[in-house]
């Protein structure tokens, strides 16, 4: 089976699944569409998050212990910011920081986001493209208790403490998909779509609000299978599962099929948790979705192409 | 004997004087006026390579090895910068680049490069006043047989191998001279204004060059003393004496006393170096001007101190 596969992602575990398909399938086979309703303005810098966690996923660069940033990171700028007083909420890491300050001057000289990320990821030898989702900015924000909050603070300064009560992507109204993504939604010869394990409510679903994305989705011939950021009960890294609760949904895997049932056509469950109820016209998989190892990463990529070859039979029989 | 001390300084030779100067003085008694001509863009940043200089000196904070930039510095994200194939002709320090992502930072709030200097002072615990020369750009450029280079770009990229024919100071026509400085140097209690051991060309012309300094300096009833950076026809760092050469200058303390003439009333050489020739209106001093040790600084800092205060009598007797 060949064809494109496109993925989209947010930053830790969406991006595993990404880099597991980067090993499963030659370059020109994926796209991967990032998140950029996270991406922030800190200290003049311009932050990605997850494009950056993608970036690092994909160039073997990433921490595998702190589950974010870079592999033998060092913290000398943090410290020193510090000793100025500078704001340090939001940790940088030296080597990560050259990736911030390279960005930000690029862009301010007039590049867009995805230019800069594709000059990144050749820089750091990523042959899969990695499209951000859009160069315009779509920002996060998070109704809380304490009012709407910016993403970054809600997540990192407040340590996502305040129960989330609703969710809004500043700027998706005029937002602009990024063309090449678009383009690869609506390739003929796609394979598949696939959803990687990101936090549905602040990875993927700011990505599906910019304008045309959702549709293109929906509208593909492909079929689109979402992996479950859920295991038993509870999410891998980040806050999904609090926030499901605080949202009157069951933490399971089921309940975030549900909440894309209208764009999807398969789900993985992991195989440890029960096989979902059915829903109409959508298939559940199971595999081992934990991803605590490189070749944990392709295998489940591996069955995820299983799962969405099956489906294309399905429809073609 | 008491009053107020105006030192005028670039980077590090003078840097050691200005901390020798804060030694001997109470922070209140001084105040030193930066060289902001070797600022520049870089990667987005704004550095200041003269008034980091004299922050780290007077914080304890310089590398005693090198030369410039922070003792114990790390370089986690200049080498990351490099595989990103970015710009590492300059190169910046993980410590270094707190102050530059701050500083920066801070102007594009709105800040005025004095705010932000005063700013990092007080968080380095640096209680004298440093003032830069001028809170609007004044660039210096240097001609070669290669055109009109920009200070940086003459000066680390191309480590001052083309011969320097002038020096131009860009902005030197509309820039307004910081006020404290300005005032500073017009205070009556004013005790002495000291010239330190810095590059004549490109570190103290360009303080010279800001409107309404050079006219203070002259008009000042203080004594005005300069202090050599040459010895033994040799600069201690840096490309002053082959600047004198080329320029067709002889490479001597005496030299850069002519150069000076129409404004100072003293001129310390070093004392390892014969007395020059006598100039009308002029006195000699000499001192130990080599300044290997914090020590080294305080005591040329009381030499020339001791030196205004004799001109002072000389005057007033």
């Amino acid at each position: 089976m060949s064809g494109h596969v496109v993925a989209l992602c947010g930053g830790v575990g969406g991006a595993k699944l990404a880099h597991g398909l980067a090993l499963a399938l030659p370059p020109d086979e994926l796209s991967v569409i990032v998140n950029t309703g996270d991406d922030f303005q800190h200290l003049g810098l311009h932050i990605s998050p997850d494009l950056d966690s993608v970036m690092y996923a994909l160039a073997g660069l990433s921490d595998p212990v702190r589950g974010w940033g870079r592999r033998d990171e060092s913290w000398a700028f943090m410290e020193a910011l510090g000793n100025l007083n500078g704001e340090t909420w939001f940790q940088l890491g030296d080597k990560d920081l050259a990736v911030h300050v390279e960005r930000t001057w690029r862009l301010s000289q007039g590049a867009s986001l995805s230019e800069v990320t594709a000059y990144l990821c050749t820089a750091l030898g990523i042959a899969t493209r990695v499209l951000p989702m859009s160069d315009d900015p779509v920002r996060t924000r998070v109704l809380t208790a304490q009012g709407w909050l910016d993403f970054q603070d809600y997540f990192v300064r407040r340590r996502c403490e305040p129960a989330a009560l609703d969710f809004r992507f500043a700027g998706d109204e005029t937002a602009r998909a990024q063309p090449q993504a678009l383009a690869a939604l609506e390739r003929p010869d796609l394979r598949a779509i696939v959803i990687c394990p990101s936090n549905p409510f602040v990875s993927v679903e700011p990505i599906l609000a910019v304008p045309g994305i959702r549709r293109a989705i929906r509208e593909s011939a492909a079929p689109v299978v979402a992996v479950t950021p859920i295991i038993g009960g509870k999410a891998i890294k980040g806050p999904a599962a609090k926030m499901m609760t605080e949202l009157g949904l069951e933490v399971s895997g089921a309940a975030i099929a549900r909440r894309y049932a209208d764009l999807i056509d398969g789900f993985v469950v992991d195989r440890a948790d029960p096989m979902p109820e059915p829903i109409e016209g959508l298939t559940f998989f199971d595999a081992a979705t934990l991803m605590n190892t490189v070749d944990d990463r392709l295998q489940l990529a591996r069955a995820v192409l299983q799962a969405v070859d099956s489906l294309r039979r399905l429809h073609h029989d």
